[in-house]
């Protein structure tokens, strides 16, 4: 993305460019600390013969200055540069993107667009999907509990019959893996947020894959984290650029899913898998695996952390997918050694975790229906894998991969068709989608759309779809007809 | 706290320091950089050559030095300098303190004492002191919940009903919010946690109270803070010192309670509240305050927030104290223009929130019976604070302040006694205790220690701590006489 700067070196003619251009000249005085924090600006007076502008042109860019934060305004006395920078904004950092492909805003439009709104673009089933009723059974079950369950903190690592029949199920993916190795968290993304935490140094270089869950491109910008990524096949990570990559920029972190690969629905190779454990080893790259598609699978897909035994692989996972996003309940599987510092860093920041979610989490759990839930969910997202494939083929909208399982369809549109255009002319329909470049740290899936085929059932998406690839289609002419 | 440094200019004697001598020198070369991460060490021969010691030394200080982390082993190739610097410790940042004065082991020998454990140093309440049957009542009510409440994310600010009854609370304590103004969380700490992330930069100074919650010091290290601390009176902060401090050290943010404070059960007068906004405002600081005790209160204390009008100060609370901690559920009330980006970080670091634990504080805070709760646990509260603080003083342990509600007792030991020791006793026999250093950066509270005074109940706890101020003593006489 190109961005426009100011034309600072023209002459400065019109008000508001005047306004900006006083602005602009305060900013760079604090930038390179000829004014320093603390210090007293021109007064207005000073300012206006400095810069050759009237009093109201410089009343005006301070009183801009004060409302960013940069300078304050002390009544009587004057105005000063402020001791401080601006609050951290996510936005801020790293490219300024587009809204419609920007992370954040994919996920605040589907998080606000309400249990009714339209969201194929979002990353999980619609609630009538979920097992709604062997949750109502398992609330049901809460409030035949003890007291301490329903008001006291949770212990600092959670509930241990959750903890050790998730290490279970770990098991029959072939991880071993003992309870005492497993924290419990409030969601998959915050356990990868702790892991961030305990591993990462601010300007610390991570490796994720190209296209990859966008959320932890902002994730790692919350942790000031310098983010490379490697482009994503239909095996897993192009090994090559990898290899490269890792020799390169030594990451300290890769973070990728196992299982189910979003937004692409890959699943990687047993043979990549080696390769990465290899390369990880011989540069000492901690990798972070995230599972939290593993209940739609059919036939499960190698693990890193099976190969490797949970010494430098750290696996994590959640329900928010298969069982409910509204009972927050995630968890952390690593080395032993680890553990008492991942601890050390959940009481810092969250203290007990939610007692009441992890005990609700394990009744569903441990409800033979769950499993009955799952065959029968996993039956119905195959039938929305092949219907809603062909529906979007008869628009020209061509799956990159066939996934054999999960909820999500990577698609290229047609026509070299821009995604952010189409989501563009979606959104003003109320239907929230999910255009390629906000899963894209290098910003080259223009093209490319990801799909959740159960958000997909209503019956007014794919016309309103049609239409936006028409627009699109125009915007492509009228842009190559002006050049 | 002195440390005590290995003797490293002496000759190398016995084969304990001989190893650690070789780990300190390959230590000190990577430090300096004259061995690179990646480089080879020098072989076993060649070291034990180079530093005049056995090859099995050599070795053993090798294995050493990769079970830190600090190098890798690779069969066959030899030892090499790791890549990466060793995971973040919160317990390596700051000064290493005695475990009994540790806030982490305070607060991870609290929550792992479980449900029937005594622990009259923990923050919170006993189980059966908590609205038992609201709750109950509550998730009943839940059962009959659409879907969504069970299933789906929360909307990205969280449940608008509880923000309105939020706001409603806040006017109640004098200040002016809108719903717009407020995010939930899942705890309180963790709505800390969210602005530290939004306000801070490493290495930023942060303000706190001492004595303080310990928490704020392990979570200000966790955001590699530099934390300076003044002294609490009965009214709130020495004022002179505050002054001082504020001037020289430029903190970014100060942290601290309002209403109740913890642990001292302080209460700011107007006058402090109004000498610390003129500080905050002169010098650029930002104030976080933190309400948690709120429901605990007889007559409202000022709040900073109702005389700034969540300008420059943060609002924050939770539930966890008065209605469960076990359903997690904190907020934070600020300047609107900082909402979206709170908001950002937010879905980033937790995606939605906890929506059935939003539904369920709801639910209990709109039922009439939680007012008559608060009523009686007050009442029963103030019982408890009277006849505590007669068992403590025939003790000779003296409150350094009656407080007027709240859960704490801040107290003096008698005889020069250290906390520290008492508290070692006490654990020894099953009860946890708060000794004053882990509340104090300056670690001035040495003979200071809190007291639950809900968690006092249990018969056994006085004779104990009879004994472990006997014991203490002998401890005092002891090194005494050894002087």
């Amino acid at each position: 993305m190109v961005q426009r700067s100011v034309q600072m070196d023209q002459p400065v003619e019109n008000p508001a460019t005047r306004v900006a251009a006083v602005m602009s000249a305060i900013r760079n005085r604090i930038a390179n600390r000829t004014l320093t924090p603390g210090a007293r600006l021109p007064s207005v007076r000073q300012a206006a013969t400095l810069f050759k502008v009237s009093t109201s042109t410089v009343v005006t860019a301070y009183e801009r200055l004060v409302a960013e934060g940069a300078v304050l305004s002390r009544p009587g006395s004057g105005f000063y540069v402020a001791n401080q920078a601006a609050p951290f904004t996510l936005s801020e950092v790293g490219p300024r993107l587009d809204r419609a492909v920007d992370p954040f805003w994919v996920s605040r439009q589907s998080l606000e667009a309400g249990d009714s709104g339209l969201k194929p673009g979002c990353g999980w089933l619609p609630p009538s999907w979920l097992p709604e009723d062997a949750i109502r059974r398992a609330i049901r079950q809460l409030t035949r509990s003890e007291a301490p369950v329903l008001v006291a903190y949770a212990s600092p690592l959670g509930l241990p019959q959750l903890r050790q029949l998730i290490a279970r199920r770990m098991a029959d993916r072939g991880i071993e893996v003992s309870p005492e190795q497993i924290m419990l968290t409030e969601s998959g993304i915050q356990a990868i947020d702790f892991l961030c935490r305990f591993l990462l140094e601010p300007g610390d270089t991570v490796l994720v894959d190209d296209p990859c869950y966008f959320n932890f491109h902002a994730l790692l910008r919350a942790h000031r984290a310098n983010i490379v990524s490697v482009p994503y096949t239909p095996t897993g990570p192009d090994m090559e650029r990898f290899a490269t990559v890792v020799a390169e920029q030594r990451p300290r972190l890769y973070i990728t899913n196992c299982g189910i690969h979003n937004p692409t629905g890959a699943v990687l190779s047993p043979v990549a898998a080696h390769r990465i454990l290899k390369l990880a080893e011989q540069h000492d790259m901690i990798i972070i695996e995230d599972d939290i598609f593993a209940d739609f699978e059919h036939v499960p897909a190698p693990r890193l952390a099976a190969f490797d035994g949970l010494d430098r692989v750290v696996h994590i996972g959640s329900f928010s997918k298969t069982l409910s996003a509204s009972v927050r309940c995630g968890f952390i599987a690593a080395r032993p050694d680890w553990l008492d510092g991942l601890t050390d860093l959940k009481i810092a920041t969250s203290f007990g975790g939610g007692r009441l979610a992890t005990e609700l989490v394990w009744t569903v759990l441990s409800d033979g229906s769950y499993r009955k839930h799952l065959d029968s969910l996993k039956v119905r997202l195959s039938q929305a894998m092949i219907t809603v494939a062909g529906q979007l083929r008869s628009l020209g909208i061509v799956p990159w991969f066939e996934p054999q399982a999960g909820i999500f369809l990577w698609c290229q549109l047609p026509d070299g068709i821009d995604a952010a255009d189409v989501a563009r002319f979606a959104l003003d329909r109320g239907i929230v989608l999910a255009p390629g470049n906000a899963f894209s740290l290098s910003q080259s899936a223009t093209q490319m759309m990801r799909f959740n085929v159960s958000q997909m059932q209503d019956q007014t998406i794919l016309p309103v779809l049609k239409q936006a690839l028409d627009h699109a289609r125009q915007l492509n002419r009228a842009s190559s007809q002006a050049k």
